[in-house]
């Protein structure tokens, strides 16, 4: 695992030089300036995160962590804990949401165990990667150790190193964990300072009833384990989840490899916040898909400065938002690169 | 031209069954029911407007019709004229925004001169319907005749109905044309009774002095012509542009023949709006892109009941906006016939 400072020195700042002439560019292609709006942005940022005046992220990954979560044993969910295992089975045969947009937009799907409660057959696309048989319930006490969280976010890092070797362009963040909106929002409680209850939604769909159980559950969380805000680690560790420390270390690998990464949800969002807190230059990297559902969700993406491309009243998570941004960011791409200049198309640049 | 009462007759409801059976198998997915938002509405939509349970959506075009406008020598745009012809000899060649982004999403671009005040030259990919060089100066009078109106709406309806026979499944609407956010202003008043001020904006880069201009021309247009909010051919021809009449008729076609048809910016939202006043059943057919800049938009939409996917601050036009939606539509269209039942994949389905 390294060191807060070791990812400092590996998280550089956006490349000024590329930014300005991708920047230059957009006001000589055949169109007002500034009338593609966000898509120019996206294009200038792109350009600022691969140090390519014209970058390209026509190869794209999603990654898919699943982890499971102790304190579903409080009745945090709507659905059971076995789902968990059975999604990522789901996964794996192309047959969810992921699956499916993930196709549409060429993507790859890198499904991830992380802490799966279940044994799950080897499979050439799963990549293994089980810290533990799910977290213990933060309700009673650390959902991990310290080691544990540092072995996740390691995890993350060698996984976004590994795709960077394989040369992808784009990096999608995805989860799958029954109970892992609980975690996400103790999380963004504990970091931000945000009120409980304005950070934890219905999730996959509780009801009136178990959406204030969630609220006493991650105050309890948050009284026993007394996580400091000052020290991401600390709060992985007490009421994180092992697919979001992977994530957050995926993050931050992406970053340090100039790769840009889409910040799909909620509980990819809660990865990304710790990410930030440990590296505030990885939040230049990120780019935010969607406003979800989940109300801690727009807290989250105010703490990062992030404005998401669309809402479309998502949430599911698995990275299905991120997904569906990568067609938006690849156009983005594509604009810079591939439109004709005013000189080029012999087109009249105002009066 | 067909009259009001052939437009009727020709554009059906959306089929309930097909939305009923989509609705049911969106609830039997292996996802928490609702949990993708507006993907399963679009979904739904599709469903009922092709009248197919699991619509495909994977042969796509984007129309952009251009067009010229008398009103331009009265100074409202902040481009010359000779840009219409420009553009189109652009689009011809692949090179502008609206190339770009119809490649990526795998959409044909179908070009049409509607009545460009130059001549170009044959080019493969070029329709001819040019009804005049240009309408007349609607600040002065009717910017066209009454046959005009009809006749762009007839060429917009037979290019629907062509694109239908080639067996296209998504239709895209867009424009070019100088000065023409100016007769999309005037339309919107005339038919939604909104104050000028409130849906004349900035177009392609006006400045405040220019702003003030083209709100005292939208004013004056209206007032020397009085077109009838009550019969919208009769705003097209006073207020109008022939590229928006051919749009008016090309979404009315796409209506008649149960296929989906993109909304993009405010030009192509004024089409939207006559051609829901003309036939309001056709309001089913059509999906809101994007929010645009131009300050009408937000109207238009509120007045057709239509929610834009996404706010991109995009004021460009030329089909952009449509063209980046259409990977959004697929993907809801592709999640409904791809997606794995809980019953197919072994998934609990709740407590």
């Amino acid at each position: 695992m390294a060191s807060r400072s070791q990812l400092a020195t590996r998280v550089s700042g956006l490349d000024e030089t590329a930014m300005a002439a991708a920047r230059q560019r957009q006001n000589q292609l055949t169109k007002p300036p500034g009338s593609l709006g966000r898509l120019e942005e996206l294009s200038i940022q792109l350009a600022g995160i691969t140090g390519q005046p014209q970058p390209t992220v026509e190869r794209k990954a999603i990654v898919v962590m699943a982890g499971d979560h102790g304190v579903t044993v409080e009745g945090v969910s709507a659905y059971p804990a076995e789902v968990t295992p059975q999604m990522v089975l789901n996964f794996l045969r192309g047959g969810a949401a992921i699956n499916v947009i993930a196709r549409q937009v060429g993507a790859r799907v890198v499904v991830v165990d992380m802490g799966v409660a279940a044994e799950i057959e080897p499979h050439p696309e799963l990549i293994d990667r089980k810290i533990a048989a799910g977290t213990a319930n933060m309700a009673r006490g650390p959902a991990m150790s310290v080691e544990q969280a540092e072995t996740a976010l390691a995890v993350g890092m060698g996984i976004a190193a590994d795709l960077a070797v394989e040369g992808l362009q784009l990096i999608g963040t995805g989860e799958m964990g029954i109970g892992n909106t609980t975690p996400s929002s103790a999380i963004t409680a504990a970091l931000t300072g945000a009120p409980v209850a304005e950070v934890v939604g219905r999730g996959t769909g509780v009801d009136d009833a178990g959406l204030a159980r969630k609220i006493e559950i991650v105050e309890r969380a948050l009284a026993v384990n007394r996580p400091s805000a000052a020290d991401p680690i600390d709060v992985l560790a007490k009421v994180g989840g092992f697919e979001i420390a992977g994530l957050a270390g995926l993050i931050l690998g992406s970053a340090a490899a100039r790769i840009p990464v889409v910040i799909d949800g909620f509980i990819t969002g809660a990865a990304a916040l710790v990410a930030a807190r440990l590296e505030p230059r990885s939040a230049g990297y990120m780019i935010a898909s969607h406003q979800s559902v989940e109300i801690g969700h727009r807290i989250i993406l105010e703490s990062l400065g992030l404005t998401p491309l669309f809402k479309l009243d998502l949430r599911l998570g698995e990275g299905t938002g991120a997904a569906l941004a990568m067609h938006t960011i690849e156009a983005a791409a594509r604009v810079l690169r591939e439109m004709a200049t005013f000189d080029s198309a012999g087109v009249t640049d105002k009066w």
